[in-house]
């Protein structure tokens, strides 16, 4: 019973939420406990953080406090729910972790690699991903994706989305490169229909758990 | 014009707010430009991030998140308020700042002292003040002076008040171990009247403006 730790990264309307359903009722369906969990905002304290990271309104909020909240959101979703549920044996999926912060506040902010990293450290005590599956789209189809949604919802989009589209650019490049650096990262073309992107994401699952399973 | 940056520390109900006002009434009556501004809250985002950490119905975010939260807010009011102001060549007089995190994550809560002051650094990007003003009282006097006047506003009290006296006492003893090893920080006897606490920051103010300005 040691649990074990997914995490979905992608550009904003890559797809993850949907695939996070997918996966966590498929690993069910083999028998597994699983918790599904995003960031920012899926505790208490981090719905209200995550309030002020995404307010449109919140347009003086300097970067270096940006990436210091998403830190802060970060040790209470892992103190809170990902270590005790991965402490019960259970798949715990998350919707964005470590990598995000990296991508958005480190190559796409410019904010140092290094610092970034180091604060990580700070927030997780060091917990790491089993698997990362990154959902890699050009963010130009994506976020109009995106948009459609919002439309739809009668919503003005947050904070993040409505950075020009050379930094969600810079965000996907960033996520390319640490897909090269890091092996627990499995690189999936999210341009393929939901299906597809799922069965691709299947492969993975069906090779790698029972791999670091055993 | 560089500036000159004071801060006034102390346990809960050490009347630092009274301090502040007193001090920036006399700066002013000298012609100098002051800006009193205070931590954690004083700027848009701050204000929120306040509510956050005050809030008594938060009880269960996690010591890491709290002082992330805190070095969030400083990265925020330092980016807003602190240099633009002292770029003027403002004194700025702020009400907590680094020594308060010190003390209360890391003397009282426990918190590793090498790491909050990293984050107090990554924060301010090393802005030190230059003086520190430091209203030494006993908690036990203090918080009772605090609690009076939580009970004429009706104000149930915040989530640090709520702390157990311990839990000040150690606030105490930290700061009093952070005076001792930094030239910066002024002792000052805070059981004295209001009167003769503003008497003791006068002697002080005239010794070390004159000084550190020539």
């Amino acid at each position: 019973m040691k649990g074990y730790f997914i995490t979905l990264e992608g550009v904003e309307g890559s797809g993850k939420s949907t695939q996070v359903r997918l996966i966590k009722e498929y690993l069910e369906g083999l028998g597994y406990k699983v918790l599904t969990t995003f960031e920012p905002g899926d505790t208490e304290v981090g719905k209200e953080i995550r309030r002020i990271l995404l307010s449109p309104d919140n347009t003086e909020l300097v970067s270096r406090a940006e990436l210091l909240l998403y830190v802060a959101e970060r040790a209470q979703h892992v103190f809170e729910l990902v270590k005790p549920s991965l402490a019960k044996g259970k798949i715990v999926i998350s919707d964005r972790y470590t990598d995000a912060t990296l991508a958005y506040q480190g190559y796409a902010r410019g904010l140092n690699q290094k610092l970034i990293e180091e604060l990580n450290v700070i927030a997780t005590e060091g917990l790491e991903p089993d698997l990362t599956l990154l959902l890699d789209i050009d963010p130009q189809i994506s976020l109009q994706r995106a948009k459609q949604v919002t439309a739809q919802n009668h919503y003005k989009g947050d904070r993040i989305e409505a950075e020009k589209i050379s930094f969600h650019q810079r965000v996907r490049e960033g996520y390319l490169d640490l897909a090269n650096k890091k092996e627990r990262i499995e690189l999936i073309d999210a341009k393929q229909s939901i299906e597809d992107i799922f069965n691709s994401i299947k492969i993975i699952l069906q090779k790698r758990l029972i791999r670091d399973e055993n």
